[in-house]
């Protein structure tokens, strides 16, 4: 069975639109509450959405002041957003104008024209301008809506769990599903657009479009790496003088540093996180389509087929809709113990509902049997070509659905507090911060088996089904449910936020404790959500990997890990993540000590501060944190950037393929552990401080001996979790696709033996 | 110019003899430094070996309780190793049965026969138990050596600087011509007598031969993570009652944890450091004995030409002995601060010696030109060959000499407190141990930019030059100034040792000061060495990648990383590490908390211990590190050990090869950025101790927050530095050579297929 035409031109823009208005639908929900004083008690009664009138007194301050807060959160957030842009529009100037002069320059080989290079050129700039325009876009509306949420969600938590978690959940979703439609629509509309100027060149339109790609990763980059340093140099800063100096709680308002610790929340894990994945669906879906341009499907103009990783995306937009659902109204977290456990359904339900529709699509999108181009061994015919039957193409989504689902499980197994990894870790915490440390730092490095070993089976199943496609649509796969995935990863900062106004807005403590209470669980979902990106962004790498090597007629001769370039790149590529890595977490050093200053300053020079009678100066801190994070981000940022130029042009294609393959197996490993040890710091800390069961309550509780060593290992895990780890994904993919975008030029560079070598051959 | 035959006969034996004769001379000189109350002072009177008068009150007790602590020390060590042999002795006898049974059953290809299988098979396992029991007396000689030279040293600082870090770097150097001289010897009489069983067979006899290789490391493993895992559950263990909870000073007697702690570095630092390096000389050796077997030195039977790489590490053992006399006699420290610039000069000087003598033995060995074989691309014919001629051959080891120098060098920038890298970990301290930690963990990772771009670019250079013999003759480079480096590598524990028998036998504070000192460089020189470990193991390795490649029939097409298999197995490769070190530092983390319930419960239940009036018992202590280490060493053994045999024949040799690249990239690097981060966090907390500048004095000194937050990266910092990543280097050379043995076993599941894939093959 295949498909009219009609079906994707009508399915593929009307899922995205579907999604887009399911978003707006949920925002307005979530608006629906009220931040004027007096108001919220109003609301339709159903579960228990009113307050008791003993909990009414003084209610109408604690709102406005709520809205205040959130108010200045947002400001501070739209600031340094604001001022990130100015940085990355001239960043994307001077990327355009490269792009442009680089591959237009290019001779063209036998069978293309100056006209075709001039016109890669081109398109290949206006794609990346969209791309990263999209992302700036994905990245500024998810932080509008968290800031727009994490006040309605404190307010909410008065009135007991079910109503906070609904409105965190909901205003989550809305980020996945505005980001999912938004970004597949605009992926949709280029190619439409490109297509009138390609004409039947399949080949070339798909590639032109991985500019766009290239812009949705480039942002994201800077975003992470900036909103990571931003967040966590406020977070550090506002820990180290406030909790270990002043000895004053967390979220205090007499800290100067809190609203930047909040708004480093919605920049860097909402708006980072945001663009993150978008590149990361962005680049999928490129990868798998520059395969297929060079396909029997791309050969023989099968538009259905050539479709097909946009339809499984549009489907998977349709699932999540129906997933969400029962979040939101089937069955909600109604108690605290259910939080993680709702989270955690999403997850499941919608992977079990996208196999059998990624099944219907392959077999109705695909031809029964198509012939894929394959690396080739002998140099004179470089490609041989691979027989594909349509429902191996379902074979490899569902193997990347599944293995993104039990990635997830494994990162809750191993971040929640509620298994035995973590509370291990805040047990070790009874001999001081060193086991603490030494425990956490293992716990991270063990949780990388299993994803590792999911992610290499994954690869081998897709690879040996149909070669880089099938790598390229286990990705697509495991980013199907990628509304769903954005909307649990949201709810965490969100919730987050919603603690640090409830304790500033002086809430109380009972409110607090269900504010906590939904961030523990947004931790765990945190590391469940960098999981994901991680192990999606491997699959990603490697499909834009292959991409490139096509591109750069590498062979499998050419490719050999027995070649002395290759494998030079191989150990070289496997040390950019730590140099990467190096230089975040120096930076969030820095940009701490900063803070630290700043903070003791107005500690001591305001009078009256420590008393509660005279407001911090909190907007010193946010510029604080805005400016140094900007002028730390460019150096990590000009490394991933300048790495894939430099040794594809001076050291060869060869060295590249090296380079980016030694970047992606080491990488992951990094990001995996980095990531999944902080959520193990951060939740051990929790662990000991909810003090729900007798073993966490021997521990002592806040302010005990324990509870010091677990916030120093909080403290430690903040740039490992926030900033380093999950900014090492787009390091990997960001390579590849800028590799993948480049390889004209390169192969252009002495026929891609490196400038390098050219030279030291002609002396 | 080629050489008579009888050369190498004469030369390489001459040079071993040679080599253990100056050892036993040094021996000798240290041996003069009495142990007996009263005698020391009758030293012979140049420079100041001598004591003042009023040094020598109550100097015969303290001499004599010096005897008493080195007795109970050496005593434990001894322990500790023979229980340690017999678990290794169940694990030969597995071994063996193991090699032999699976080398002799495999089915004869061409050209070969049953018996040709059979002499692999008895022969591998005679190798294997060589090399093994060679290993074994290594590290029980380095212990032994150490053992009795730490009181010594410890006696001599009374005497001052100069006399203290002689009998330190004698004592170094005994072991280090021990070692050399002995494994160069063995393993040229190994060859000798193999060969009258082998005939004209070079390849055989080599590959025969690599099994020493195996024996060597797999003991160095076991060494090592044993050796590892019992110097740092003792030293967090005694530092977490001893300094944290009764605050009483490092290596007080009063500490029950303290002579295990001592112990400790005798069996981790001294016998694991001995045998792991003495395995690495071992596989880099058989490596470049294999491929040049094939190559036309074989072929030809150029007898002499094949010896080269034994040549090479004779002339090492010559041009070691001229450079430890400028230590010993031309131009030994005297003053604390020409410490550092003694050892270090060491390193330098026998590299600049070595460089013309490899140039000599290149040219006098070698023929002009010769040809090796290499991978080749074609299926029909697996091997092309390439013409090398003798000059490269030079430039190879030169590369491996110099890399090794320059990997020591920015180590040692990394890692001494007199640079500026330290300096801000220190100064990180201010805002407590958080930020120590997250500085420290930065370091690390920055340290391993420049050991693996020299690595990235010693690979290249010999692989484009000669192939994997290129790379082999690199490794022989790097380890040609072996016995120096081991001379340098001993000398840290051991002045670790003698401070803390100072501290024990209750000698005054200014000597105590100066073992500090001596131990401060120490701890540089242990990371330095760990760099060299590492840059050495990462290039045996890959020598004996080549070769495991080559004797597994696999192919450039077949080695390529866009292959299924190959690229599974990298990443499954570059996750090994990580799983390694999570186990190897939770059984830290274990071991120590069994120690601090011991030694909290003889500070609870010995009346008069804090008093000093009682005696603690030590030897409990003791047993308990013993009976701890050597359990948990067997999990992360038993992985290192299984992985290629699993691997290989369960999912062929291709994934295999792919495994070994990943663990090989991935496992130099965070073996690097452990080592040198925890190095880093011992030198910090020295550096804030000592106070020896104004920006140090600034810190507080001991017992200050700062230096309180350095104690606690220094004991994060213990079990990265001594147990995780000097083992991980073990673990990347393990596999490889292991996997070189194993290879035509594997070959024989399925033609190298895997057993795996050849049963889903039949279904």
């Amino acid at each position: 069975m295949v498909l009219p035409e009609a079906v994707p031109i009508l399915f593929i823009p009307g899922a995205s639109v579907l999604g887009i208005f399911f978003a707006f639908w949920l925002w307005k929900r979530v608006a629906q509450i009220q931040l004027v004083g007096g108001q919220s008690v109003v609301a339709r009664g159903n579960g228990r959405e009113y307050l008791l009138e003993e909990e009414q007194r003084g209610e109408e301050e604690v709102v406005a002041k709520a809205a205040d807060i959130q108010g200045a959160i947002s400001e501070g957030a739209s600031s340094f957003l604001f001022t990130e842009y100015r940085y990355l529009g001239i960043f994307m100037v001077i990327m355009s104008v490269l792009i442009f002069s680089l591959l237009s320059i290019v001779t063209p080989e036998e069978g293309r024209t100056k006209e075709d290079e001039l016109r890669n050129g081109i398109f290949s700039t206006i794609a990346f301008v969209l791309g990263a325009l999209t992302s700036i876009l994905s990245g500024y509306l998810g932080m509008k809506i968290a800031t727009y949420a994490n006040a309605r969600t404190a307010v909410e938590a008065r009135k007991g769990i079910a109503p906070a978690f609904m409105c965190a959940f909901r205003s989550g979703a809305v980020m996945g599903f505005l980001l999912s439609g938004f970004g597949l629509l605009n992926l949709f509309v280029s190619i439409a657009v490109f297509k009138q100027f390609f004409g039947d060149d399949w080949k070339g339109l798909f590639e032109a479009i991985t500019g766009y790609g290239l812009g949705g990763s480039s942002i994201a980059l800077f975003g992470r790496v900036g909103g990571g340093i931003y967040t966590k140099a406020a977070d550090v800063g506002a820990d180290l003088v406030g909790k270990v100096e002043k000895d004053i709680p967390e979220d205090d308002p007499r800290n100067p540093a809190v609203i930047a610790d909040n708004v480093g929340d919605n920049v860097g894990d909402i708006a980072g996180m945001g663009a993150d994945l978008f590149g990361s669906f962005a680049e999928s879906t490129c990868a798998a389509l520059v395969v297929s341009a060079v396909s029997s499907l791309g050969t023989s103009h099968d538009f259905v087929g050539m479709t097909f990783p946009l339809l499984i995306s549009a489907a998977g937009i349709l699932v999540c809709i129906a997933t969400t659902f029962i979040a939101t109204d089937l069955k909600p977290a109604k108690v605290i113990a259910e939080i993680e456990h709702t989270l955690k359904m999403q997850l499941i339900i919608s992977t079990v509902l996208m196999t059998p529709v990624a099944y219907f699509v392959a077999v109705a999108a695909l031809p029964e049997e198509f012939t894929l181009q394959v690396p080739g061994s002998d140099p004179e015919k470089p490609f041989d070509t691979k027989v594909v039957k349509n429902w191996y193409m379902f074979v490899t989504v569902a193997v990347g659905l599944w293995g993104g689902l039990l990635i997830g499980l494994q990162t809750e197994y191993f971040t929640s507090n509620r298994y035995k990894p973590v509370q291990d870790v805040a047990d070790a915490c009874r001999t001081g911060p060193a086991t603490d440390i030494i425990f956490g730092l293992a716990l991270g490095y063990k949780s990388a088996i299993i994803p590792t070993i999911i992610m290499a089976v994954s690869i081998y199943i897709g690879n040996s089904l149909a070669g880089m496609y099938g790598i390229a649509t286990a990705a697509l796969g495991m980013l199907g449910t990628l509304a769903t995935g954005l909307a649990i990863d949201a709810y965490g900062p969100i919730s987050d936020n919603a603690g640090g106004i409830a304790e500033m807005a002086g809430m109380g403590e009972d409110i607090r404790e269900r504010t906590d209470a939904l961030d523990a669980a947004g931790n765990t979902t945190a590391a469940i959500g960098k999981g994901f990106a991680i192990g999606s962004a491997a699959l990603v790498s490697l499909a834009l990997f292959g991409a490139y090597v096509t591109r750069a007629k590498i062979d499998l001769i050419h490719s050999s890990i027995l070649d002395p370039k290759v494998f030079a790149g191989l150990l070289f590529g496997a040390m950019l993540p730590y140099w990467f890595s190096a230089m975040t977490m120096k930076s969030v050093g820095k940009a701490a000590l900063a803070m630290v200053q700043e903070v003791r300053r107005q500690f001591n020079t305001i009078n009256g501060l420590m008393e509660g009678t005279a407001r911090p100066d909190y907007k010193k801190c946010v510029e604080i944190s805005t400016s140094s994070s900007l002028a730390e981000m460019i150096p990590p940022g000009a490394l991933v950037m300048l790495t894939p130029v430099v040794v594809g042009a001076f050291f060869g294609t060869q060295a590249l393929a090296g380079t980016l393959a030694g970047a992606l197996v080491s990488g992951v490993q990094l990001a995996v552990s980095m990531s999944n040890t902080g959520g193990a710091w951060d939740n051990a800390k929790k662990y000991i401080e909810a003090g729900n069961t007798d073993h966490a309550r021997e521990l002592g509780g806040k302010g005990s001996d324990c509870h010091k060593a677990a916030v120093i290992g909080d403290t430690v895990g903040d740039p490992l979790k926030d900033t380093s780890g999950p900014s090492l994904n787009i390091l990997v993919k960001l390579m590849a696709v800028e590799s993948l975008v480049f390889a004209p030029f390169f192969y252009n560079c002495a026929q891609g033996q490196g400038l390098v070598f050219q030279w030291l051959g002609q002396v």
